[in-house]
Formats: C-alpha cells, structure tokens, sequence
C-alpha cells in the first residue's frame, strides 16, 4: 500500500472509530415501517480513491436500504435515454422544502423542482417506465447497479419495497398529484411500484462507493475503464447533488463537507470528490431534515482531514 | 507572459467577442429606476489566475453598480466579527423563491434562509451596523472593499443609493417585516440606509476580481499576502456562494457554470475558481431569476474551455 | 294559488326565461370527462317556500349530478352520528384557496379547513365509511338523500362516478396526503370510492330543491313534519355553507347572493333562504373559482326581487 | 319600556352578568404597547334595537380603542367616494390566514384578498387619502364617526396612535409591499399616518352600537332618519363583515354568532342583526385568531337567547 492511501487508511479507521462511540445518533426513519427496524448503532464507511484503493471501517460490508441514493442512478439512466429533454419534465433547482413537501407542486403546477426530492425522483422514474413493463423497467434499474458496482449479488430487499407500498401514502399522493397536471405518463400505481423498488435495493457502502467511482472520474469507473456518462455530464450530475441531494438539508451539507452527495431515508450518503474519491456512508439515524446525522458528521471530519471540499484549493 | 497565462488571456478576448456580438441580453433591472437607465450592450471580464496574471475584455474598467455581490464581502465582514453566532440570525439554505420574497420569512418567524437573498444581507448589514453610526459602518465596509481590492478610489454611487432609498419598497417591506419578529436590532431606516449605499458601491469587473481573490486561494490575497479569513471560512463561504448566490437561479448556475458565485442586479457576478481565479464579468441584462444573463454565459463558456468546473477532475 | 306564491311564480319564470337568453355560461367542468359532455345550455330553477308551494322554471325536473352538493348532506349525516366531536377531524374557516387545493393541508398537517373543500368532504366521507362496508356507507347516504327528497327513485350515475374514480387523481392525492397524516381512518380507495358515488348521485332541482328544506325551516322539513336536525344545528349548517360553501368563491357569493349556499361542480346550487325557501338552480356552466356562472346570477337575480338576502331586513 | 324592550334589558343585564364572572378572558393584544395596558377584567355591552331603545351592561360607556372596528367605517366611506370601482383595488374573498399575514399578497401581486385584513383596509385608507391632506382624511374620518355615532365628543387616542406609530412594523411591511405592486397611490408614511390614527379613535360600546346602527336598517339610522348608505350596500357590508369580519376566525364567528360582525384587537365588535338590532361589546382580552374572547361569547348568548341568528328563522 502506498503513503496516501495508507494515510487514508488511517483516518477512515479513525473516523469509524469515532463514530462507533459518539451518543448523537439521530432518529431512525419511522414512516417506513420496515426501516424503524434497523439499530441506530450501525456505522460503516468506504472510500475508492482515484487509484483504486478502497479503504473502509465499521459495518462497511452490511447492506442497507439505498433508498434516495437511488435517484442519482435513476437520473443518470433517465439522462442517458433521454438527454437533456429529460429537464423538461423536472427542474434542478432546491426546493427550499421538505423531501416530501407537495406545497411547490401546486404553485409550480406539478412539475417537482428537481430530480432529488421525491416528487422529482418519481417522475424519473416514470420516465424510465416508459414503452416498458415495470418488471422490465426495475430490472434494468438493477442490472445498472450491478454493472456501476461490478456485482452481480445486489438485489432488492422485498420486504422494504413491500412495507413502503404498504404505507407510502405521501409518495401516492405525490404521484398522485402530478399525474393530475399531467406530468405523469405511466398508471401511478405502475410508477410507484417501480419507485418503491428501486429504493428498497440493498448495498453496502463498498458496493454504493464502487457504484458511484463514475462521478468522481469524469464519467468513466477507472477501475473498469467502461464510460457511463461524458465528462460534462458526470461534472452536472455532481452540480446537481450538491445543491439539491440533501433536501432542505443541501446548504448545510454544502458548509460542513463541501462535497456533491445524495442522501437516502435508510442512512445512507454517496459523496463525490472530483478527481479524488468516491465515498459512502452509513448510519441509519436521520437529522430533522432526514439526512444521515453521523454520516454527514463522518463526511465533514473526512473532507476536513484530508483537504478534499472543492471549495478550497 | 508565460504559456497558461496566454491561453487565458486568449479565451477571456474569445469569450468577450463572442459576448459583444450576441444579441440576447436580457432586461436590465427596471425597480431601480438610476439602474434602468444602465446601456444594455455593456460587457467586461476580469480574470486574476492563481499566480497573479490579470486577463481581462470588454469594459473591464468601467465601474458598474455591485449590488448584491456586495453581499459576499458584508458577509465576510460580519463572520470576522460575530463568528459562526452569526448564523443564529441568519440561515444557509436555498431558499427556492426570489430573491425578495417575503413568504418564506412568514413561515420562518422573520429568520432569513441565507445571507444572500435580500432579507438576509439586510440581517447581516444590521449586525454590522449595531454599535456602530451608520456612516461609520458603511465606511467600514468600504473601506474592506477598498483594502480587498487594493484600491483607494472605490466609491459609492450616490445617485443609485438615493434611487433605491426613494423606491426600495421591497425592501422596506422586509426590514420592517423582519423587524417585527425582532429578527433585526436597529432601527429600520438606518440598517436600510447602509444597506442601500453597500449596494450602490460601484466598482469595476478588474476592482471586483481583486477583491475576491482571498475566496480562491484559501482566505488569503496572493497578492498581498495578507489573510483575509481563515481556510476553513473561505471554503464556507464559497459554499454559501454555491448554493444560494444566485437566488432562484443558484441550481442553474452551479449546473451550467459549476463554480460558486455570487450575481448582483446590476449586471456584475462574482465567481470563484478554488486554488486557480477569481473572476469578476458584468452584463446589465439579467434573466428571469435576477442574474446577469451573458455573465452566465460568458462564466459557462470560461469554465468549459478552462476546465475549471469544481465538479469534475 | 295565493298571492305571495303567484308571485314568487312570476320572478321564477322570468329569471329562467332570462337566463336561457343570456350568452355568458362559464365553462363545464372539464376535469371529470362524463360532465364535459353535458350541454351548458341547460338551465333549472326550482324553489320550495315556507308554505310548501313550488316554483320552478326550465329544466327543473332533469337530473344532473349533484357533486358538492352532496357535502352538506354528508355533513349532516356525520354530525348526526359524531355530533360536535367530528370538529375535531375538519375545521369550519374559509380556506382562501381553490377547492381541490392541497397546500394548506401541508401546512395545517393533514386536517381540513372545512368540510366543503374536498379534503374536508372526503375526510366526512371517512367518518360515515367507518365500521361499514362501502356499499352500506353509500346505501346510508342514498337513503337520506331519498328520505330527505321524499323521493324514492333518486339513484346514482354509474358513469360519473366511474368517470371520476379513474381520473380523479388530484382527490386521490388529498386522501392520500391526509391519510399520511393519519387523518383518515379507513383504506383510502375505499373512502374514495364511496366519495365519488356520493357526487355521482343524480338529482333534478326539484328534488334537490325538497331535500334542503330542513335547513330553511330550523331543521324540520314541513312538508313531513320529520325533523332531520335541531334548530341550532340547522343554523350552524347554514353558517358553514355561508363562509365556505363555495370554495375561494364563498365571499362573492355570500356578497351578491347573500344567502347560505353549497355549489357542485355539475352547476348544481342549493340555497337556503331560512325561514322562507329553500332553492336549487342548476347550470353546467362554471366561473374561475368553480361555481356554477349562471346559478349565481339567477339567485342574485331571485333575492333581490324577492328581499330575501339574510343581510337586509 | 315596552315588552321585548324589558326582555331585552334583562337578557343584556344577564350576560353582562355571566362576563363579569367568567375566568377565561383570553389575552391582551401585546403588539401595540399602550393597548397591552389595558384591564382585561373590563366588560362592556350596547344593542339598539329596532324602536331605538337601548340596552346596555357594564362598562358600556367606557371608551376603548376601536382598532380594526374603524375599517368598516372607511369601507363605507370609500365606497361612497369611489363606489364599485373601490374592488378593483381590493378583493372581497376571506383570506383563510392571519390578520396580519403578508404570503397571500406575494401570490397575489399586493392585491389584498378584502378590506377587513390590515393590508385591505390599509389600501382602503390610502384610497380615502387620495386628493386630500392627511389631516383632512383623518377629519373626514372622525367626523363620518362621530356622525354616525350622533356624538362630536369621540376623538383619537393620541397615545395609542403613537404607540402604534412606532412599533407598527408589521403594517409597515405590508403597506410597503402593497407600494412595490403600485397598489397604493400615496406615500406609504403618510396613508400609514392616518391608518394608525382610523384605528386609534376611542368609543364607548353605546357610541359603537349607534354607530353601526345604518347597517342593521337597509342603510339609514332610525334615530335620525338619515340614509348612509342605500338599501344593497348595507346589506354588501354586512356580508362581507360576515366572510371577512374576524380574519380567520369568521368561520367560527358565523357558526357560533350567526351575525355579521366586525372585530379589532382593542377588543371591541360590532355586531349586525339586520332589521333587529345594532350591538356593540368590548373585553380586551383576545383569543388566538385575534377577536374578543368573551366578546365572541357574549354574543354567541345574545343570539341564542333572542333567536338572533340570521341562519334561522
């Protein structure tokens, strides 16, 4: 192992150390009933650096309910069929609002802010569906995961994608409310079923961290060589988690880690740090905007010890 | 001039041309009426790059009304004053409205989302303010404005300070507003008054880069050696920029720019390269969210052929 | 026939012979596809005074769906089991925001404004569903309305309510968005669908006209003897109906009508002139905030010839 | 004194009675210093009725601050200057928020949704204004009140103006926003100064109820035989007193009261029985909307007792 990477070694330990111990540890999400289930005490971390070095501590191998951090991998699908058409459909600006708000929906007549708040991330989603069967639609959802992580054994947590259809009554009224604008081509509940789906997908840090290698590498995994995105596109997907990838969350994410990222209800943060590393985090406790709380806590400590916010040289 | 430095000085001409000839412009800002009367077909550019070369086109001398770029520098002012309390009175989240909604302040019990939509620079000016005169506190701040800009004869246009006091309704609006949760310390007309006259200092695109090399390079002027803020706060602020300096615009700029920046209605925008420029260009024709129109086209076009996209390696 | 009913025969027929004339009819209701087709040329009028004369003009004995209309039935049945505890699931203020809005469930946490907004019909509907099938509930609500009418063949159109129940999305949305808030106790498809047969109930201004009755006479209907609610309860109805009957529309109507009334969007209104009438006037036609364009005007028209606005002596 | 007139007196006696005793006073209007000074143990009470007797009880002839009670004054006043033109300057749609609330004229562009919310009655103000000086408005004014009222001994409360004059920042804020929109023609300070002065006028209950007396009888004061205004006007202004009277707390007024009525936070409200009675009551402490707590008590009695309501026969 080289000196960087042996000194990035260390401080992923040392921060895996710190965030075993430390009390905060947020609120589990409750309104899926399923992920109220998951023990708060549960810390993983792992980073790719742009040699291929993985470097990892806590439960880094433990999968988890994605949940959010699917709609990055949604979005690059969705751009890749239809290009730049797609932002016709959803914005990319923060909403100023909650995850789940439907306020801005009726003042903007049901076209969602952008692809990262939930009423944007079901219409990608719908768009996905589109001239497809959902069963089609989620499984070349999954197949892209698999290939992005380069493993075959990822998979969808049924009983999450079960329990959140059972009871996921704002992402129906939601879907609900943009297919009266119009917005929504597919039957909602054929949208919605893929959407719960693709959240309910299960992966390790190591497996997201893999996964999103794309975007810290101008749209290339450098450890596969294959292209998933052009180099502009990976730089806007990365423009577009950073204002908008924390929910009402995303300014102070910004602040404190200084880094593009995307968080899911389940705890889990992808984060990109251009040219340098792909990083994933895990810790299940939320902050009351519903963001990882130690995830970004662990983020903030990593970005600081190791110089990598893109807001300082 | 060395080899880096040319290819700069090369794109900024490029970029300036190609700038001087487009027809689509925008509206220049009409509620202010001594702005309005601003000559549409005015552009400068202004780039310092790390090692202190200065590439600059078009009207790059010619001082133009700052406004709310302003902001950026009252900000810095009030950190190094009050520390991060300052961020009791004032938040850091997009605010996903204009940039002089009132809306949001009634749902927040008068705390402005960020310091850079109207209501929360006028919050910052007033901490700047307390314990102060007005006219010692807006000498203050030009003096600040003057020392980061190296340069003695910046001064405020009275003419637009007195046009804005006289039809500021908005404004008057939020102060007030803002006031009556308690959220502001002074009385309103004097917080307003200064606040008028920070954004009537007029500078040039050369002046205004100047100023804002200490956000690229780590909080301090490479130029003078002298720190202006500490690392970690130069970053912050940057962050700040990212997310919420061009008000409803910031999701488009940071998708199609990919630098923080921070835009002013009269047609200037400030933009930073972390560890690589500062850049100041200036269009008086602003789109629908308030920001200068060919400033963003012209900063686009810059971070493209550069590669100086923070987003991408 | 003694005078005053000749009397109120001539301004019948008169306002029904002008309103066939007048060019101006609004625009049928749209968002359900089976009410696009019917004819805006219709116009009904039916009024039933404290002695039990009719009135009636044009087509006053042709069904339309009653729609909203439904509300004020659902409302007193619900009281009828619940009493003064139902208003603790719907409040009783205007909303100040269009029917089917559903900003201001966000913002008040899932609970109505009042009953006659959709929310809060459907939240009514909810508590009638409540330890019954569907087909009961809107057996219960069929009964009442046959009872209350006197009229046993009152049924409801099957192809409205299928006509709805497929494109309702926007009342999908608000049930869902309640039931998030844990505001709706039953399966939310099924409260919809007894919601949507309740507005399918089809009924011609006469018999309309006959089933609001109780409220004019201090909840007693004379022409049975039965009463259906107590006086206070009668008037507390007509107070609702007053500040909220017609949605954002509620002040005009209260303004230029000035009495107690309750609109659908089949153009049906019923209203009450307590003490001396009770009214119905049916045209497809709809103004901007969903109310029937010409049944306003013919009860604008009635009260004033008769002086029996509520606000006049 | 005649029979009802008896019953009346001793219903008035009997309520002003229970108030006295009652412990629930609700609390003092903080907002403006000099009313927070007030004693919330006062209880007054006036009703003339049809024949001109008058029955009072308690601190019926205690002069308090009228407040908002002025705004249906100026309406009344305006509405003879400039007649229907008057709403294309202000709506007549209950406003479903706050008194003091400023998001609905954001979204609606400085239109205020009717002239009994401050902002409303504010532009009315301005329109009274329009051509004259402020102190020739404000003579205007009084003099309207203290015709109406038969009495030249009511006048301003200088100090309560004053008081409200320096820390009115709300209304402030409003007026100055209304400005942005060119909704108000005058300078904001000047209407802002007979504004403060409208609702700093002091009356006794007994001066109140005469006052309002026009309203209860098609437009002309029995007393002296002088039409105000002409029969459809009055009857417009007590509708609109009905939706609009008590912000957003008319629901709840129309529903228990079943009058029109108008509030301020003074804690007076006059009431309207059309063809019956002219009622004014005063208790300072307010409930959370804004409105008399016991006042709203004391005639929710009243009209019980007397069969009052306008909702009933």
């Amino acid at each position: 192992m080289n000196k960087p990477a042996l000194h990035l070694n260390l401080v992923v330990k040392d921060i895996a150390d710190e965030m075993r111990r430390r009390p905060d540890r947020g609120e589990v999400a409750s309104y899926i009933p399923e992920l109220a289930r998951v023990d708060p005490k549960h810390f993983g971390i792992a980073v790719f650096d742009d040699e291929g070095n993985l470097a990892c501590g806590g439960d880094c191998d433990m999968p988890f309910s994605i949940q959010s951090v699917s709609k990055v991998f949604t979005l690059t699908l969705a751009l890749g069929r239809y290009g730049d058409r797609l932002w016709q459909r959803v914005g990319r600006e923060p909403s100023g609002s909650a995850f789940n708000s439907i306020v801005q929906l009726e003042y903007e007549r049901g076209v969602p802010r952008n692809p990262f708040i939930n009423a944007g991330a079901i219409a990608i989603t719908d768009m996905i569906l589109s001239g497809h069967q959902p069963r089609e639609a989620l499984g070349e959802i999954l197949r892209f995961m698999r290939f992005l992580a380069g493993d075959a054994t990822i998979t969808i947590d049924e009983a999450v994608a079960a329990s959140e259809q059972r009871t996921g009554y704002r992402n129906i009224a939601l879907a609900n409310y943009m297919k009266s604008f119009g917005v929504l081509d597919n039957a909602v509940d054929l949208t919605l079923g893929v959407y719960f789906h693709q959240c309910a997908i299960a992966m390790s840090c190591k497996q997201l961290a893999m996964a999103g290698r794309f975007l810290a590498h101008n749209g290339r995994n450098p450890a596969t060589g294959m292209s998933v995105v052009n180099p502009e596109r990976a730089r806007r997907i990365n423009a577009v988690m950073m204002t908008c990838g924390h929910y009402d969350g995303s300014g102070e994410f910004a602040y404190r880690v200084g880094l593009p990222g995307k968080s899911g209800v389940g705890g889990g943060i992808l984060a990109v740090a251009p040219g340098k590393a792909s990083i994933a985090v895990w810790a299940p406790g939320l902050d009351a905007a519903g963001n990882s709380h130690l995830g970004r806590v662990a983020l903030e400590a990593l970005t600081k010890r190791l110089g990598w916010s893109i807001f300082g040289a």
